[in-house]
C-alpha cells in the first residue's frame, strides 16, 4: 500500500471511531516527515465545541507535536472536503497539502462554496488533491444521517 | 452607558490585555440574557494554536457555560470584523447578533473576503451591527504592528 493510501487509511478509521461515538463520522490525520503526528475524529458533541471539527483538533494536536503554531511541511487527510471554517484554519496554520476524499457541495469551501484558496483574502493556500475513495467516504456519511433519521 | 457599548467596551478590555500579552490584540465576549457569559482575547501564541482567536475561544467558553454547543439568543461583540474561520464558526455556534467594531478588508468575512453570511454554504448567519468604535479599534491594531516592526 502506497504511504499516501495508508495515511488516508488512518483517516477513515478516525472516521469510521468518531461514528461509534455518536459523532458526525469525519476524520483526519496530519504527516510530517512522512509519518503521522496527529490524528482526530469530530468531536463536537463530546467537546459541546462547534470549532472541534476533525481538522481542527488534527491541527491543534499537530501544533503541540511540533511547538509551534504553524505545521511547516505538514500534510492533512482528511474523509471530507473541509468546511469554511476548517479551510480557513488549514491556512492559516500553513499546512502544505491537503488530501480529501469526499466533495461536500453542501458545507465545503474548497472546490465548492466559498473555494476560500482561490480568494483574495486567503493569504495561504495547499495544494489540493481530492476524490480518493470518495464514494467510500461519502457512503460512510450518508449511512450515518439515514441510521440516526430511522 | 448603554448596555451594548459596556459590552462593546468588555471586548476592548479584552483585545487591550491581549495587546500587552504580546497576542494580535483581538477582543470578544458573549452576552446571553443581557449578561456576559464568556470573554476571551486572542491566545494564537500562548496556545501554539491557529484557532485560538477571541471568537473561537469566547464561543468554546460560552458553550461550556450554557452545556451547549449551540448559543441559541446569544449576541457576540468582537472589536475587529471575524475572519473566515471565525465567521464560520459564528454560524455553527448559531450565534444571534454580531457587533464588531473595525473593519478587516484584508482578512475580513462578513463584508469583507468571501462575505460569508450572504453564500449559499452558510446555514445560519447572524443579524450583523458594525462600525462601533471602529477607528479605536483599528488605531489598536495599527500601533501593535508598527511597535512590532520597530
Amino acid at each position: 500500500m502506497l504511504k499516501t493510501n495508508a495515511f488516508m487509511e488512518a483517516a477513515f478509521e478516525e472516521a469510521r471511531a468518531a461514528g461509534e461515538r455518536g459523532e458526525v463520522p469525519i476524520g483526519a490525520v496530519i504527516v510530517h516527515g512522512n509519518e503521522i503526528i496527529s490524528r482526530a475524529g469530530n468531536e463536537t458533541r463530546a467537546l459541546n465545541d462547534v470549532s472541534a471539527h476533525a481538522e481542527v483538533l488534527a491541527i491543534r494536536r499537530a501544533a503541540q507535536v511540533l511547538s509551534d503554531e504553524r505545521l511547516i511541511d505538514a500534510d492533512l487527510y482528511v474523509t471530507l472536503e473541509p468546511c469554511t471554517m476548517c479551510a480557513a484554519a488549514i491556512s492559516f496554520a500553513r499546512i502544505r497539502r491537503l488530501y480529501y476524499a469526499a466533495r461536500d457541495a453542501k458545507g465545503g469551501a474548497v472546490e465548492s462554496g466559498v473555494r476560500f484558496y482561490t480568494q483574495p483574502t486567503c493569504h495561504h493556500a495547499p495544494e489540493v488533491y481530492s476524490g480518493i475513495r470518495e464514494t467510500e467516504a461519502a457512503d460512510m456519511l450518508r449511512d450515518f444521517f439515514r441510521e440516526k433519521r430511522d
